[in-house]
């Protein structure tokens, strides 16, 4: 595979910012550099989206792939900018918890040298353009993330929010709301096997408020439209859908409404 | 040319949906792939739209290209998967009529094998990412349709909205507004040369509701601001603008709004 | 570096035009050829935002990059095509201010020629599609600027928003706002430097109508969330921001709203 370098940020595309980016990856990178967007609209300063985001995504990448984030709200702070290798893959960007979701404790977590770069006066409020841009840069032209940085123990976690039990309920919350309005929880394939048996689950109710769902179907199609789903989503979480309808702006739900499951009978 | 995939859908970028489609292309694709984003913006389960952006969008290409485009409200029912040659491109996504406007009777149309990449559990909500994107990346390596594939002679079309001729007017509608407001019609320039004689158009009529527009015009700038011109846009169509304005808005017109066309004197 | 043409306009991606350009690159340009997109959100026929972008952005990308930038509210009238020479880097689009920002005196301006693409029945309402795209792609293959088009000593120039000083005020305004809410304007480093002697700042008077703020910091966390602050951001200009927050709708501040610094005591 060619060196290939992702971005993901929250910088939106109408400012210069990414423009600005791309040029220093191109300007400091090898010749047969490869440059994917994979969003800039996260919203802004929210390293938790950015996590979630990243815990989908990553993954499905080859060895190799250099991915550059930059959700920065503490730039110029003293907080730590990163280089994490995470199997074969690398992420640049700060320390903040935007990689919280992707750690399983087989990281390995450095942070970059104050003379990466060699001398060089470094901005204080774009450290995407000028120092996360040129090392995602060098690593992709083969430089390894030890001859950058140092390798740290202490770094930002980020835990995967839990569900509970609460007496015959497993309790669970809305963390994301997608493009399509579906409703994502942090109900997991595996704490519904868990706690309602083995597929199928026809007989499981699922409540958002007031509102009773009958059985966690497997796709979208199994709906009427205008009928509420529960389901299992891409990313293995259990969703709540309207099918080719917005169940966020039907249901007027935000992100951190509670979602119940019972065995039902 | 390197191998080229282009992406087309309805998921925005705000969400990880177009990104795990990314990283599947790099992970099951050649090395020297080129990925390159046509639009993540069309309306949600909008099949019509997607349809209409292809009719613009893939002719421009040159041989060799494939374009994964998902646009899919039933991911998960018995609707196909395709692979379409046409001419010497390719096209890989669902059988909903979002490729139905390419179609010219010269397609070869392909559904994709159940065992297409091997066995392989395939997940219910997200063909984009687990099939579509997979075979793409195939194809992209050298396969041919017919090893993924099983061509077919029953699949969906999608005729493009005809005008009709009342009296001594020629009836069309609008059939989408762009970003700069401009309202496209469905009467192409064949029609217009057809009804109204060759070029020039000055004396021609084009009537939005009760608002009349005299003559058809070359280009935007040939108007006053503030002034609804009615010309032949880039695609063949005809359309109403506003020179550095917003019809749509100025004019309070949605999709679907009558366009009548007559001679004038 | 590969051959490289970035893309830069106000057609946003729902509509094909981008994915009619990128087509034509692909078709017409070298087989290696590499494709960026910078932006396509610059507000409809905003040459001005364009310029402001181009700045920020160009000097960023290394010798022999193509710049494709379609800002064209005249299109179809005189306005003239054009290709520029900025150092080692080319831009292609119309003559219309977008580029001028970046013009330093050493910029080699050319005209297109009608004749460039040969015999060529150009569309009068997409240039972008049409000339720009295949002139772009064809520098990318090694054309030389001067063998598709002519040199001219005439053409638009854009003049940087100057500052002013009423009494013992320096007077600039508001030029930009950023998707952070940021209030960018048009007092640059320099200005700053020969207004208030060398950094640190810290007694300077930073006024946005009736409110004051004191000294200028380094980087956006040395404020309390909430409170707003004056700093020179990553384009050399100085700039109001909030941590975390956005301060052009805190403050319902637009562009153009005046900014006023004093040295202070």
């Amino acid at each position: 595979m060619p060196p290939t370098i992702t971005l993901t940020s929250d910088f939106g595309t109408a400012d210069s910012y990414v423009a600005e980016m791309k040029g220093v990856l191109l300007r400091d990178g090898p010749a047969d550099l490869r440059v994917l967007d994979l969003t800039h609209e996260l919203p802004p300063f929210d390293v938790q989206a950015a996590a979630l985001f990243l815990r989908s995504a990553v993954p499905r990448f080859p060895a190799g792939t250099i991915h550059l984030v930059v959700v920065d709200p503490g730039v110029g702070s003293d907080r730590a900018p990163l280089v994490v290798k995470l199997g074969e893959q690398l992420l640049v960007g700060p320390d903040n918890r935007q990689f919280g979701y992707l750690f399983d404790g087989q990281e390995e977590v450095y942070i970059i040298a104050a003379d990466a770069l060699g001398k060089h006066e470094l901005s204080r409020t774009f450290h995407g353009r000028d120092l996360f841009a040129p090392v995602a840069a060098r690593l992709a032209g083969g430089a390894s993330p030890q001859t950058l940085a140092t390798r740290v123990d202490s770094y930002q976690h980020l835990v995967f929010p839990m569900v509970e039990f609460v007496g015959d309920t497993l309790v669970g919350k809305v963390i994301h709301i997608d493009r399509f309005g579906n409703l994502i929880t942090n109900i997991g394939q595996a704490a519904l096997l868990d706690f309602l048996g083995p597929f199928p689950h026809d007989h499981a109710q699922v409540a958002l408020g007031e509102r009773t769902v009958r059985g966690i179907v497997g796709h979208y199609a199994q709906g009427k439209p205008g009928e509420l789903l529960a389901l299992v989503g891409s990313s293995g979480l259990l969703e709540l859908a309207l099918r080719e309808g917005h169940a966020a702006d039907k249901f007027v739900v935000q992100v951190g409404k509670h979602v119940r499951v019972q065995h039902g009978v």
